[in-house]
């Protein structure tokens, strides 16, 4: 079943303590969909200014991904910048340019209002709602979210996650979303938002998943070298919701393996600038490192 | 098999955002012991003050810990005392007294010698070589350092790391005993020193074993209250270091066992100051956590 991803298509300059990229191919819709694009087909909408090339689109429809949805608008292009230190746990941003996305009023193609699977990333909660309204019958809806919305525009988000299934966001959103430090206590306040699973994200310590009562803990994969995290997060929510939407299968014990699939493209989204690493993996990459993950959380049972 | 421990018997005072003690039972060498005493039997190398009370050498005791290696000395037992922040991830120490502990020269009982599993809690490295020697043939010796050591007694250290099995260190130490901060390459480095295996403690982000080219993660428990995290890390290796004792098997498949009877029993400790929550444990309640632990970490193979 293909999926369907509204969120940022961005030009991203980027420096890390191992080199610096300028104006590379980033945003959020453009990493999800690729690392989807491992999983099953893809429908982005998102918009673009004249200034975005061609060979990117060219790129992602390589990728059976559908840009119908990604508008051309006269502008420019949403501009990130940003600088990670030797942590490369999180970003200094130093400039962010809109431009386009400003007055983004993002409209769907009649083809893509079918689309059963649907992530919402992380934009204004009132425009995630507005994609929402326009898809006819979702069998499952995931979004994501961040500090600015949380702080600017709590109600709206609150009235967005009353119609989400799963919530992927980091540990600081997640505390900051609950005013509860303790993270257990902080997942039972988020679940009662709406949300029947919510997924938390920690970079380099992996994702704790709560739906119910149920909980599952997810390593991140331990990497000699990580080179740029930028959009690791989109490609894990990317792998995620592309194995839930190429399976159908949304119980409980299939949303670890798609944890497991996030994992793995977000691992190897790291190890490069851009889309450098994910733009063309083997599949059989992906479930080697799969197998990995396997290796590197088993362990026997009593007795 | 049982098990030797070197290390603290001290006073902890501690505040926490849910409580504060003065003086209660604390030190490397309780905590350790205390957990261990539930796997097999421990014999403790120690120095106390004369105002140290007997009603803790008779808990000590009653679990079946051998005290004959806590030597009484004139003069005040150490005394710690620490703060922790909501985010109760890193203890301020406000005060250390070191008291008799300050001049401590470990001697063995005779009967102490015999034993073939080591735990060399953090203390002086010197100290801890000092213990070892005393030792005839030990089968499996580990140990513990701080940052105090790898800074200022970094030559000692790499002594007795090159007598040692297996090393346990927060993520911090691993990086500045390293002096690299990407965790595998700090372990790669730090396994080129002597121990066989490393394995970080990541407080509330679970541990990482290093061993050979096998790696293993596992979680922390999710808690919903964790109320003091002191002496977690020393309860953490009481239980891995019980676990192997008792089971006298050092296999990789074996210490990824002991790894997660490590996690249940610092899980444990940190629901309550002092040893109050682990010093009267059921053991079903811990194989019960180990349970808890497979369904936190367990998903489904491939296909």
């Amino acid at each position: 079943m293909s999926l369907l991803v509204v969120g940022s298509v961005a030009f991203d300059s980027v420096k890390t303590p191992f080199g610096e990229v300028d104006e590379v191919l980033g945003g959020s819709a453009t990493y999800f969909s690729t690392a989807a694009s491992y999983f099953t087909n893809v429908s982005i909408v998102a918009v673009v200014g004249t200034d975005f090339p061609d060979k990117h689109l060219l790129f992602l429809k390589s990728r059976r991904i559908d840009i119908e949805g990604i508008e051309k608008k006269e502008g420019r292009t949403f501009r990130w910048k940003g600088e990670y230190g030797y942590e490369l746990n999180e970003a200094r941003t130093l400039d962010t340019q809109l431009n386009v996305f400003q007055a983004f009023k993002p409209k769907l193609p009649e083809k893509y209002k079918d689309k059963k699977v649907v992530f919402l990333a992380n934009i204004d909660p009132d425009l995630q709602r507005e994609v929402l309204q326009q898809v006819k019958e979702p069998a499952l809806v995931a979004c994501d979210t961040m500090n600015f919305w949380i702080g600017g525009k709590k109600g709206p988000l609150l009235e967005t996650l009353k119609l989400v299934d799963i919530l992927l966001i980091n540990d600081g959103e997640a505390r900051e979303l609950s005013g509860e430090p303790n993270l257990v206590k902080a997942a039972n306040i988020i679940l009662s938002y709406g949300p029947k699973t919510l997924i938390i994200k920690r970079g380099e310590y992996g994702a704790l998943m709560f739906s119910g009562k149920k909980v599952f803990a997810a390593p991140a994969y331990p990497l000699e070298s990580v080179f740029d995290p930028t959009g690791a997060g989109d490609c894990f929510a990317g792998g995620f919701m592309g194995y839930l939407a190429n399976t159908m299968n949304f119980q409980e014990a299939n949303i670890r393996k798609a944890i497991i699939f996030g994992s793995v493209m977000a691992s190897y989204n790291v190890e490069a600038f851009s889309l450098d690493r994910i733009k063309s993996l083997d599949y059989s990459e992906i479930e080697d490192r799969y197998m990995e993950f396997k290796k590197l959380t088993h362990f026997d049972d009593l007795g």
